[in-house]
């Protein structure tokens, strides 16, 4: 199969220059830690219209993903699942995904929380997160489930 | 910025050999039609464990996108907004996202419903879905929402 090329549509820019008290996924961080997304210039028209939803869908490159495996342990357990079972960085393509609230956008900037980005993530594509599209019941959520039960947020949610 | 090339991981089979009668998005489709993914055989192990989850997140490329447009229309009405307002295929890195749910997985095959995509598809990535990582409450869909009003799904969900 050929190759796929994709050039950043522009940068992500958070606070968290190294993994340390970064959370594992944006759900669990500080509201009050903002985020944000700059497209190219070319690209600012493309941001119409979003800021009428809440939340985006954020895919960008794992930059700073150095390993490739197909098994893998988690932040959440020492247990080794298949990597397409997990949402470790060191997958054959590096492509992150967050679900972000949007907080503002102002020109070609998208200001947001939920933060779970390193700080100059390359930017891929920015989609709306609707309702109507992404959101499911009756989801079993496998190894994870065990972790999260009677709304408990594992200490493992924040990187050490 | 530089340039991110990613090798497709597998393929995407579904009945859909063009867009006639391909729902906009898998949850408007036909709970009927079956969808697979094979990925290649150097990373079968990479679906170990994922057959514990109801739902995957799919990553692939839109390899029957030709345009690349800022501003679009989107399927469900005859609106312009941003590309990065609505799902449109025409987007600057033509990735898309689709949420399927897992019907079974035999070696390096899943199996899905909620199918969205067309045949012969490249496959970039699958990632589980996550309950405590990809649900959102309180959400806010933007341009979207006055078409679903009171259970409403509009005809324009399944493409003519």
């Amino acid at each position: 199969m050929d190759k796929i090329i994709f050039n950043p549509i522009g940068v992500i820019h958070t606070p968290y220059t190294d993994r340390k008290n970064m959370p594992i996924q944006g759900r669990f961080g500080n509201d009050s830690v903002i985020g944000s997304c700059t497209v190219l210039e070319t690209f600012a028209d493309g941001l119409k219209d979003l800021d009428g939803f809440s939340h985006a869908i954020l895919l960008y490159y794992f930059h700073e993903s150095v390993d490739t495996k197909i098994l893998d342990k988690p932040f959440l357990e020492p247990v080794t699942h298949g990597i397409f079972a997990i949402r470790s960085p060191n997958r054959p393509n590096k492509i992150g995904l967050s679900i972000v609230k949007i907080v503002q956008i102002r020109e070609n900037r998208l200001y947001f929380t939920d933060v779970d980005m390193l700080d100059k993530t390359p930017l891929l594509d920015i989609k709306p997160y609707v309702e109507y599209f992404d959101s499911r019941d009756n989801v079993k959520s496998g190894w994870v489930d065990k972790h999260f039960t009677d709304g408990n947020i594992p200490d493992a949610t924040i990187l050490k």
